[in-house]
């Protein structure tokens, strides 16, 4: 069941950007060839599963919820081609791919992230029938603070500062809220907005927002050491390689697994005290730290 | 009377986006000091100055018009810090002083000009007594474009793949009206949009948005070779030295400033029809020919 229901938002917010980015005209055709590159590049698609199907608990239709999964996918995205850079992680490969700077240039990377951060600014606002003016721009104000300072680049400036650099484990916390937890974050309570969740709830939620985004990030620096190469799509060790502080450097391995089992119980205890058939977002918080990719 | 307002209104911005730097937490200090730094290396304001005079000649307080002012500089100022990256147009001046990558580094260029881009989404949906949900959303959509592939973005990759070839009039002028008209049209609309304007003078407005737009840059062309170093703030001859088309290259010098002087009395009769005291935006018009910076 979940398996099938994440292939199936993974096809679905494909298929929106797809349209979306066939909607440009040709004025710029190397833009527009990377801007696509590095969106449909593959991935899990976390962040639209988690718009898709939160926003299906509370009753929303999957077309109501599309803007918002396509928009944050194409932050995502952008924040991938950028991180990608040589100035920045200096990646070659990602997802098994070329990345962007590779497959076209390092100055196209650098405009297709810019207009695909754009993109998502115009298309989650986007007119929709049953969308109010003040849940767009509730929207657009959730967006921009997961993505801008306070968020998702402000995670990455700290992240870049720490790299060599011993921090403890409430600078990699609050660096990792920053860096991915808040645009997972926004991810929730895009739909939450979309599907005008009453307060209460909308409250609890983001409390499961914040355990399970964090849980994904312990998650993935466990897979740095313990999952191969293939599983990857990424050299295993690049962490340590890059001496970067991961939560097993801090924990222990062993202590990492423990945090992100504890999280995962934290997320599954707030799903279970709401009056929604929760039970595909559960799973899915299982499968957090089930994941070997 | 100009030269007055323009000081003015510069300062009135510059205060604007101070104070919305001053209002970031200090978690990611060397990325706030280069998002600081970009935004007030100085400038002309034009942007800013358009949202502000226009407003003011439909009748709105300068005080409705201080986040898109500040919303649409946070865009031109991102623009410059990336296209002045090594990987773009290389450049290590700007205004006569160092441009961030110089100042800071490239990575922390990247990330400024990103988290700035994002801020002018955050502060153009500031909620502002007197100005509706409608119109917010309609100044996030205008922005969007005029900052996207469609427009700047866009704009800045044609320029890019045109470097080092010939192109004709047609394409140059797209490719300006992309790059550099596309914003400033949108710092007119921004202001159109915040003072309701009725439908026949908007239109009529976005006519002299695009005249002023490309005499802008055909003026900038001119002043590339008639200008000296000091008063560029950067290398006279520069466009020539990197090889791309220019309006005094196709039209010949002459030809360039009858074009500019053109698309000024285009601007001026679109003013001189409507019902509004325009003195200071025809003004800013003539001036945009006169200026020697």
């Amino acid at each position: 069941m979940l398996a099938s229901t994440i292939q199936e938002y993974q096809q679905r917010v494909d298929n929106q950007l797809k349209q979306r980015f066939n909607t440009l005209e040709d004025s710029a055709p190397t833009l527009k060839a990377a801007m696509t590159y590095g969106a449909l590049l593959g991935g899990k698609r976390i962040r639209p599963f988690l718009v898709y199907s939160i926003g299906r608990m509370f009753g929303l239709e999957l077309d109501k919820l599309d803007a918002c999964a396509a928009a944050i996918e194409c932050i995502h995205a952008y924040s991938l081609i950028h991180d990608d850079l040589p100035a920045m992680d200096n990646d070659e490969l990602r997802r098994g791919q070329p990345t962007v700077h590779i497959a076209f240039d390092e100055a196209t990377a650098i405009l297709a992230g810019d207009a695909l951060q754009t993109l998502a600014f115009e298309i989650i606002t986007e007119p929709l029938v049953g969308i109010s003016s003040e849940q767009h721009i509730a929207m657009v104000r959730v967006l921009a603070k997961a993505s801008g300072y306070r968020g998702m680049c402000g995670g990455q400036a700290i992240d870049l500062a720490s790299t060599n650099k011993n921090i403890d484990l409430n600078a990699l916390t609050q660096l990792h809220n920053m860096k991915t937890g808040a645009l997972i974050s926004c991810a929730v309570e895009l739909a939450l907005i979309a599907a005008n969740a009453p307060k209460e709830h909308y409250i609890a939620m983001m409390d499961f927002a914040r355990a399970i985004g964090l849980a994904f990030q312990v998650q993935d620096d466990i897979l740095d050491i313990i999952a191969t190469t293939e599983e990857l799509g990424k050299p295993q060790g690049s962490d340590t390689e890059s001496n970067k502080s991961t939560f097993p450097q801090l924990l222990g391995l062993q202590g990492a697994q423990d945090t992100a089992k504890q999280l995962v119980q934290e997320a599954l205890s707030v799903l279970a005290k709401l009056p929604y058939n929760s039970q595909l977002i559960a799973d899915f918080a299982r499968y957090i730290i089930e994941r070997r990719i």
